[in-house]
């Protein structure tokens, strides 16, 4: 706990010294990842107000006693009336010009607090104004996404041993639901997915009651959320003999890969390691049926910055978190992904996972 | 499958005849749950734009083969550019004026659109656009609420004899996420709470490793998506002896949760019905215990319009499907919350749920 102090009060500083820099007065932050960042508390309704003087954490009855048992490094407020109105009732220093985070408030709740703080306080759009504090993590940060790999790491080696053609998608899908919260995550980081037969060509697809095909690729991507850290991993496994082309496309991705991991770099762009490994999958015929990006940073969320696709702009750099996942999909037939989560550093990037992505027939 | 097509169909009728109403040429639809509603589409990533000659669902890669096999009563464009690239293509029809919906899309978003349609477009705020056509559920919609509604109740059955001092709160949750999946429900639809002990004072307890503690309530409140349709609801049930105080909490709450149930009429307001069992539970000195609103509108979300608290306005009609679950809660002692979701007749409220609310002591 003494830590987790230590952590927030540096989120705070950090905070404040970006916002002096930039003329800011007060910030109203909407993303409750990063309200829990900030503060510690969890709840599915709150705003964090950063004022100058201190955090002010805004929630409802429901979370009563867990914001007086979470909320650190802020002033938890439990109101009847909402936000808007604490915030109208004059009861804060908001300064001159109070920030809304433009990428996670709605317009219609920024044009209320620009209507209600008019002739007051100037109200300036922010955006991706955590994403520099968020995308380098620190010491506690890696030690709970570690946590949090694990379980899911678990979850995969408790869950092949089940796969077989007389059991279904679902049932796997509930079985990794069921595991995650055994094994002590939170919950599931996104719903996962289990595509067997031609459905693993679908990179997204969701779990159905159709039992798993022999002679097939089973698609198994999912990732957990353990103290509000996520973690997400994909293994595809064969459920017996497969065919020549399949087992090609999966040498193909497996070293794409290992591609990706091997030349992640501090100072190289996200787009940079992308075009890479598109190159290599391209080169070898199936630059079509990679559609997607090569990865994206994992924390707070699943998916936050940095992203690793043709629009990553952001420069690589130490202690940052993104998953390597390139696939390739070919639709009625099958498809193959591989994921690890890595942490970069100075001598490249290192996978959070140790399950092994040679092919495995089951 | 006919039938969702009329629906689909039924659905792209009222909207487009809302939108002429409004003078509004094209609506660009950020809200992924009115996404499904309109076209079926259930994928993570998806804007629609309605325009008066058809609608268009833009996503991307990962989920090409998916849009084309859900989507109805839209025209579905992969993009590799993304939407805001598409809509700049000028390959649209989008006339005049283009309305967003202020309460989902970020202050972000819309001001892209707005820079970006300028000139050419009149962009416009919508607000609860969609709230009147998905209060009142029609008899697909109803049916597919009653399956998921089934689930959830199978589930409580089925983790009840699981409650004893030997298992803990996250035991119960895991197997309540287990069960929702193997009985045919694609989620949770929010993550379970299973409140144990003095934990059950938090109205929105997240489960811990604790055990469960005799002499003590259990609040089990939990629901599942089935269908793209939530339930949601919840028992508190006693494991062994309980105090006089608590049986007494548990009887007001009984009874104020079935004069709800009973006083539910089409034509009052929720603000009406929240009042009633508010001064029945203030009348027995807990007033100050019971600080959240009575329910909430339930559907394609769980929490949806309209509001059944103070500041509930919308007038109850036919068809609607809300909650009604009072609570109260005794910090450091325990909690007690009771909850059907009721649908609106003529003849007054209908819970969805048959389980018994009379104390179950374990």
């Amino acid at each position: 706990m003494e830590q987790e102090k230590t952590l927030r009060e540096e989120s705070r500083r950090k905070v404040l010294e970006k916002m002096m820099s930039m003329s800011l007065d007060a910030l109203i932050v909407t993303d409750l990842a990063v309200v829990r960042w900030l503060c510690g508390f969890s709840g599915s309704n709150a705003r964090l107000l950063v004022t100058r003087q201190k955090n002010w954490l805004f929630t409802d009855f429901r979370y009563r006693e867990q914001a007086a048992n979470e909320v650190q490094a802020a002033e938890p407020v439990v109101s009847d009336a909402g936000f808007s109105a604490e915030l109208a009732s004059g009861r804060y220093h908001l300064g001159h010009t109070v920030a809304l985070q433009a990428d996670s408030v709605t317009w219609h709740e920024a044009a209320r607090y620009i209507s209600m703080l008019e002739g007051k306080q100037r109200v300036i759009p922010v955006d991706t104004f955590f994403d520099e504090f968020r995308m380098q993590k620190n010491g506690i940060e890696l030690e709970k996404m570690r946590k949090a790999a694990d379980i899911t790491e678990k979850v995969l080696e408790s869950v092949l041993p089940m796969i077989s053609p007389s059991v279904s998608e679902l049932d796997i899908a509930a079985e990794i639901s069921y595991l995650h919260k055994k094994f002590g995550a939170e919950k599931d980081a996104f719903d996962p997915i289990v595509a067997g037969g031609s459905r693993s060509s679908m990179p997204h697809a969701r779990p159905t009651n159709e039992k798993l095909v022999p002679g097939s690729f089973i698609i198994l991507d999912f990732g957990c959320v353990a103290e509000g850290y996520a973690s997400d991993q994909t293994r595809t496994v064969a459920l017996g003999s497969i065919s020549a082309e399949a087992r090609e496309v999966y040498r193909v991705v497996q070293e794409a890969q290992s591609l990706g991991v091997r030349s992640a770099r501090c100072g190289m762009t996200g787009s940079e390691l992308d075009d890479l490994v598109r190159e290599f999958i391209s080169g070898k015929g199936y630059g079509a049926e990679f559609g997607h990006g090569l990865g994206h940073g994992v924390g707070l969320e699943v998916h936050e910055a940095p992203r690793i696709s043709r629009t990553g702009t952001h420069l690589l750099q130490d202690n940052m978190v993104f998953t390597i996942e390139p696939g390739i999909y070919l639709p009625g037939k099958f498809g193959v992904r591989i994921e690890d989560t890595v942490v970069l550093g100075p001598e490249g990037a290192k996978p959070l996972q140790r399950f092994p992505k040679e092919l495995l027939v089951l």
